[in-house]
């Protein structure tokens, strides 16, 4: 029977007065507004369009009796403090990238993406099939969250800079914003590191207190402005080759939803992942285009360069072995991580290799 | 309010009657079952795991108001009656791979797979940001359907043979199962091409009706038992680099669902490719040293093979290019795939190469 029919069928069977009296309460009681903070502020490309993908999509699949407001940073706390308000109940849940909470617990790093670690397809084989999302809900439960991969940004650039990288000596002293454990490596390898939110950046590298930093893509970049005041552009990068963004629901309110609303929750951050990442890898090659005809140069890091990062990655991940989580973390993800590698390696990336050389390329 | 303090305040409040009246039509009103019917054997790895997982989150999604009832081949209609049965309304939707319909209109193709065409990852960068879906929506509105992307099986593996591939004169005389452009392709080269559905593929190798076969990729291969009737396996083609597999629903019964339940629709299939191809990946790797440690030997298509493969790829494709939908879909395709590939052969590409040099690989 569809509503219509049953509407008629109410009125005519003399039932109707008792329809309107529930009405208004039956339409009240499942609306439930959650409150969502974010670290983008609003339209920052790739991030902030996946958060606003996956508030549409749970707004609209529960056909509004589940809705969530959306908060940039400053409008209920600061874009590095949305684990800690989620944590604590002050907010409902947050989006963000989990390695800016390497501070609470350096597992964190994982769900983002590590030195020398996984693409973002390789990242996604780990989290749903290779033990990666239990873990994520391990960590979690120790800060009385409940987590999801939610989008990703894709493999970042190597990063924006003023002069170029010739060896691993002209990293030392460079001002550099590298957040995770990424910007642990470039510490290592005597740089100065900084992690400043994404809203505060522009000022920062035009201003001088930064000599140079990595945000995301051509596509997050471009709309960020950085091309104005700096124009040697790194396109691949060993700190993050395919970051993982996050939802972090506070557990709960979690356990306090509908088993519908969870199942709604759950497919909308995996949904957005399809979305928000086709999205940015769709736009970065035309971006890319438009910003070298504005003057950017853009290279690769040499050899020995990778190969000082190669060292020093090791050196810091080495570092958090202590913690009994981070290792078990660390051998789920390294273990997945290969195996995805070994089949990629022989089937798309041997593809790509002969499509290349047959069309040319 | 949540809906126990509503029910404590309803009976409290003197209105448990009416509640309980209206309890059964109310939940009666809202239901809708649809009929879904696939090209793929119950259990079968990747391509009924993706229909699964789609009709699982819809039901839950809609807290059961829309359910599907999903049917395998037999139980309706056969693996390749399903596109007919939904365009005529004997079954509201279908999942399958786009491309055995070809026969319906050759544009098809590109929402599965064609020759020297797009990975997973690019082909769903121009489904969503690059023009594709529209295309497919204006494709199926020939035959009464709305399409979507449900899922990806990845980069199909080159295929299953008795004997090695050293030229393409080793082609000649073949009779091997290919469906798609791809078909063709191996046609033109002199192969006996056939499309058999996959349910029925394991008796035709077997008996000998067949010489070799290209299915899916290890996990769904070895499920379906070829290594049993085969030992040589290339593990790249040209044919598939990364196939979408495909929802069509009867428009008009898609025009019929409420704005809710469109939207679980559309987000249940685009969290079914998030969510099987990565299951199919991360399961690729394991399954390839099964086959192998059962004495199945791994092999790549030597480069002159792959350069036959070429030139009678451009020619199947030109072939098609007097229709003008298939020619726009073709422009719309290629210029998304060559700004994709552009980028991510610059980053994802370049990055893999120095972690394979760095790390060894």
């Amino acid at each position: 029977m569809d509503r219509r029919s049953f509407l008629k069928t109410s009125a005519l069977g003399g039932s109707a007065v008792a329809a309107t009296a529930l009405a208004a309460p039956a339409v009240a009681q499942g609306k439930r507004q959650l409150t969502m903070v974010t670290s983008w502020p609003r339209g920052f490309a790739v991030l902030d369009d996946a958060a606003t993908y996956f508030n549409e999509a749970v707004n609209a699949m529960s056909g509004g009796d589940l809705t969530i407001d959306k908060k940039a940073p400053g409008e209920l706390v600061g874009a590095f403090e949305v684990f800690d308000a989620v944590s604590s109940g002050q907010a409902d849940l947050y989006h963000s990238a989990d390695y800016y909470f390497i501070g609470q617990h350096p597992a964190y790093a994982y769900y983002t993406a590590v030195p020398f670690g996984a693409t973002a397809q390789e990242l996604t084989n780990w989290y749903y099939h290779g033990g990666g999302q239990d873990l994520h809900d391990e960590l979690g439960s120790i800060f009385g969250l409940k987590s999801f991969q939610c989008g990703n940004s894709g493999s970042q650039s190597g990063g924006w800079f003023r002069k170029e990288i010739n060896s691993a000596a002209d990293l030392q002293g460079l001002r550099f914003r590298m957040p995770g454990l990424g910007g642990k490596v470039l510490g290592e390898l005597g740089a100065s590191v900084q992690n400043i939110p994404g809203g505060e950046l522009y000022q920062a590298l035009s201003s001088g207190a930064l000599d140079g930093l990595e945000w995301v893509g051509p596509f997050a970049d471009e709309r960020a402005g950085f091309q104005e005041v700096a124009k040697i552009y790194y396109t691949a990068g060993f700190h993050e080759p395919g970051s993982g963004l996050s939802c972090g629901m506070n557990l709960e309110v979690w356990e306090s939803l509908s088993d519908q609303h969870k199942a709604i929750i759950d497919n909308a951050t995996k949904a957005t992942t399809a979305y928000q990442l086709s999205q940015t890898l769709a736009n970065n090659g035309a971006a890319l285009e438009r910003l070298q005809a504005q003057g950017v140069k853009t290279l690769q890091f040499p050899d020995d360069v990778w190969d000082a990062y190669g060292a020093a990655s090791k050196k810091v991940m080495d570092e958090n072995m202590g913690d009994e989580l981070f290792a078990r973390t660390r051998e789920s993800f390294e273990t997945s991580l290969a195996s995805s590698a070994s089949w990629i390696q022989k089937s798309d990336g041997y593809y790509v290799e002969q499509r290349t050389r047959v069309l040319g390329g």
